[in-house]
């Protein structure tokens, strides 16, 4: 964890430059092939690559809601990311991304921006209301660091750390799809809105406890709240498989307990062999 | 609670007629007056127009996740919509559908379509896995029929049935802003894959317990199942409002105990003040 270097960035801004296109609203990226889960690039990482492209074409800071149909996988390699203008009103704006690879859309986005430190228009109707609490984790520097996922390049681009090593990693699998843990970027990267979306896909997903991996068709983000600077306390639970589908619930808390992002994505199960061997070294690159 | 009269349709079918357009995949729909919210036409209603449009143009019977922006209000009168096929695969098919009134986009909706009855292709990957319960409620003959909505028109065309009326209905609210209940068609409409997504906006909203109402900025609905006939049991909640915002869940329980569909919209807060008085008759028209 370390504080940005002298006139250097960090990984994910280096790593997610979006160069204006010769169309209005379009840009070419590169995906990196360092955000990548088991099987391809990491659905998160090629959502906020849309996120910046809205972020340059939308008049609000804040993306508060933001779904996308996975269509193809990502590759690492050039992209294309066209962007429109759906309707921009007094508080709120709303676009739509498309992520092309090859002269064929892979990751359809669309979103509502706003300013989420604007004052309520009915801030005086209801008081804010908390149904449910953090997860309860011990200060993040008495938790285990989660190893065993360097193989996967995402797992060396974020830290995690819980109460104990997850049951999947070693063959077990506990049969209680959900977990909490802390998480951040593993160079001490802050999250803000336009990455929390990525975070909230950017952990192994709950089903390995069921013994199954998972591939993502539809993921949507609530971002509730922007991030206090420091670890996010994150919850991530499946509460149904039937028929091939499973969703997963997602949560990211930050160092001050505030509920800043939920999400909620329909997977489709995929065969647990296929995740392994994980193999490689855990920690930052 | 009728059968469809002979040579007769549902209430719904009739006042969803679509025609087609003279451009391809283009459809002009005259919308209903009798399916409205205290403010506008509701928001799951304009949805169920767009996935008609959509299982029109697209392979596949069941839209298995569904998102929508909501840009503008609805209102009753001519409607055009325009659909896209984004991406058609072997198992699965992505659509877009946008709802024009006045030239005007009022919701962009954006959606997978699928057979739910297909057998998984993992299926040998993991069992079903169930992680909460319906909800408990005596058998519909024994709860109580929600009174009191009849001033609006959506109330009217759907009957609920709880163990008591709500707090919310006679001001005062319980400050527990959740809700389970039957739910169905008045008239009989058995529920299906393409009206699942309507009915999980079709109900009182949660916040109405903290007597705050709701404004719909995006609503995603995943269908699970196709349900079985007879009443539904449903399950509303909110967990967070903050900075004006909230989000509502939603899970529709079918009469054999499977979950066929879950949703979670955000939604603005709005002043409680404007749903009075509700005025009318309840039941059905």
């Amino acid at each position: 964890m370390t504080a940005v270097p002298e006139g250097g960035e960090f990984d994910f801004d280096a790593e997610t430059r979006l160069v204006p296109g010769s169309a209005d609203g379009t840009f070419q990226v590169e995906i990196s092939d360092r955000w990548s889960g088991m099987a391809s690039v990491n659905g998160g990482f090629l959502m906020a690559n849309c996120l910046k492209a809205l972020d340059a074409v939308l008049p609000f800071p804040d993306p508060i809601t933001v779904s996308g149909l996975y269509l193809r996988p990502g590759n690492a390699g050039p992209a294309v990311i066209t962007t429109e203008l759906i309707r921009s009103g007094r508080t709120t704006a709303f676009g739509r991304a498309s992520l092309f690879q090859g002269g064929k859309e892979a990751l359809r986005v669309t979103a509502a921006f706003a300013n989420l430190t604007a004052a309520p228009l009915n801030s005086a109707v209801t008081p804010d209301y908390t149904g449910i609490t953090p997860p309860k984790l011990p200060d993040p520097s008495g938790c285990e660091r989660l190893t065993g996922l360097g193989g996967i390049t995402l797992g060396r681009r974020f830290e995690y750390r819980g109460t104990a090593q997850p049951g999947w990693l070693s063959g077990h699998p506990s049969g209680e799809p959900s977990a909490e843990f802390w998480m951040r970027f593993a160079d001490g990267r802050p999250a803000d809105t336009l990455t929390l979306p990525f975070i909230t896909d950017a952990a192994p997903p709950a089903v390995l406890e069921l013994g199954a991996g998972s591939t993502t068709i539809e993921l949507t983000v609530h971002v509730r709240a922007r991030p206090a600077p420091g670890w996010l306390a994150c919850r991530s639970y499946t509460r149904f498989v039937a028929g091939g589908y499973h969703e997963e619930d997602f949560e990211v808390w930050d160092s001050a307990g505030t509920l800043v992002a939920q999400s909620r994505q329909l997977a489709l199960i995929r065969p647990f062999a296929s995740l392994f061997p994980l193999g490689g070294e855990a920690g930052t690159e």
